[in-house]
């Protein structure tokens, strides 16, 4: 099959790939270069100091999460948007990842080719209400979870998130902590990785930035012993983190779409312990990558059979599944799905 | 000349006219209401609890200030402008009236009929360097410093604000009373009127709904006798209270695109003692509607001239130069403009 004319359009916040945090601008420059790779030819949409091998479209020369003049951040993303759209004429198809919410979907009926769009969180009904404004507007949905959400729009496919797996290291041999790994929010569950780790008698290591709810809730349990926080890390010490941890615990509280730490820390080798939580059951394959557990008091009681997993089976389902391949495989198809969709109005 | 095919969009906020504050919504409303009588053929893009002889659109049954799940609003604005754009066919033009910030732009190259835009406030250099990316881009100043501050936009005419002259009612001999009406911000002066009144030996009364900053810096100078505070008032008790001042004392401190009280009072016969900031002197003909002063001191010592003058002429002018028709023939005139720019492109 012919390759395909792409706009890829990653927010306008921040370089892709992102220099430090940014879950959308990774999967955006994952994607984009997986694209390009398979010989596709992709315009990436993206802030003028992001790093690609496809062509870059730079509507300013860095992301406005680093100048404050770029004010309001609403009117940056729009046209940015709409400077992809304005050149719909060259593409075969403009997706774009909507880092907060699609605006995208105002071109639906403007562009002269199809503009689709992947969310990256769990969209509530007030905001699908609304979206439906646009039942044709194509959606690709980042797990089964979401895809419920997302029902009553064009949800034209399902394809997970995928991780760079040649990056997060595998390690056979752990340390003997556990690990907590994301934001310090209540719907993350920090309070809930104490004590359950306390409970099962291993160390915990916390890893995340600074934030209110940190200082509120979590610092209180920290200990500098058991109860280890050890600050926001960068990629490099990340994967170390995940690679010493005999299990990664995430006691998530509200449902997430997808859960992006899970794969990373199955690539390195280290089995999850989770609550039975939005997408948490289409990431982890129980007995195989971990255990998903119905509360608390089940997450302790099967933690051991969690901590014996082989961890080199760990590894090899997460890059069988979450390998950047199989997304840009799922995307491409998607992305043919959406072009005949469009063709046969 | 033919009628206009117009398509006039309000901001989803509120209905059209407000039920109380909303200058945005009010403007909108005389405008479309006045072009509906020219005979115009006007499509109002507002909520659906608008009143108006024109066509209405209504993407929602009330405005996003009265549901807190329609959220985020922007999205909520950017489709309904979208809805506006999409039916793009049915209109010589497209106006929209921009609450917030002129999200219109981002249509400017996608729209099939020319869209244009009226903003309402003083936008700053961080702003205008943004919008610049659209040169071409038509907007409607509300006065010559703000096309000042539109500098290297596509400024096609300079129409004042209007208001409805018959509904401020002229009242020829006031009570003993000066006026501070707008909102507690440290932008409008209040302390600095409190000042002026005080050193004048005159009776001040406030009107405006209670913010933070009246209870940290305003309500502490409110003795009850002296300087009274009122309250936030509906139209009809604005329009008494108007009547019944000496003045409006308008010592703004930040430099405001137009100044709709300074119109206001005036259409009620009230003389207005006003800081030289923003169009000020634009709204103002010194020695016939008021005052303008460079400072306090200078605003003291001249408040008895500004309440000697004749109000029935300061009623006079105000009709003449703020009336509705004034408004409704410039915009008329206006978008004859962008028309036929638009088609010699």
């Amino acid at each position: 099959m012919r390759p395909l004319k792409i706009a890829h359009v990653a927010p306008l916040a921040t370089r892709v790939p992102p220099a430090r945090s940014g879950s959308v601008q990774q999967m955006a420059s994952l994607l984009t270069e997986g694209l390009v790779a398979q010989g596709h030819d992709v315009t990436l949409f993206a802030p003028g100091d992001s790093v690609t091998k496809a062509k870059l479209d730079a509507m300013t020369p860095r992301g406005y999460w680093h100048d404050e003049t770029m004010w309001p951040w609403e009117m940056y993303e729009l046209l940015h948007l709409a400077a992809a759209v304005e050149r719909a004429d060259a593409f075969d198809i403009i997706h774009v990842e909507a880092g907060y919410y699609p605006m995208s979907l105002a071109f639906t009926r403007l562009s002269r080719t199809p503009v689709s769009q992947t969310v990256h969180h769990a969209p509530g009904p007030a905001e699908t209400t609304l979206w439906r404004r646009y039942p044709e507007a194509p959606f690709i949905a980042i797990s089964q979870e979401q895809a419920r959400l997302l029902a009553g729009l064009n949800v034209v496919d399902i394809v997970p998130h995928g991780i760079d797996t040649n990056r997060f290291a595998f390690r056979e041999t752990p340390d003997d902590y556990l690990l907590f790994l994301g934001r310090f929010t209540p719907g993350k569950g920090p309070v809930q990785a104490i004590e359950a780790a306390r409970r099962a008698g291993i160390r915990l290591l916390l890893a995340a930035a600074e934030e209110q709810y940190y200082r509120e809730a979590v610092a209180p349990l920290v200990d500098g012993k058991e109860v280890v926080y050890v600050g926001e890390v960068d990629f490099e010490v990340k994967v170390r983190l995940y690679g010493g941890a005999r299990a990664l615990l995430y006691p998530v509280q509200a449902g997430e779409p997808f859960g992006l730490v899970l794969a990373e820390a199955m690539a390195c080798g280290t089995p999850v312990a989770a609550l039975d939580r939005g997408a948490v059951r289409e990431v982890v394959d129980e007995g195989i990558t971990g255990g998903v557990f119905a509360d608390l008091d089940a997450m302790v009681a099967g933690l051991d059979a969690v901590m014996a997993l082989d961890r080199r089976r760990v590894r090899e389902r997460a890059v069988e599944r979450f390998g950047v391949a199989t997304m840009v495989d799922g995307y491409v198809r998607a992305f043919r799905t959406i072009i005949e969709q469009w063709r046969s109005r």
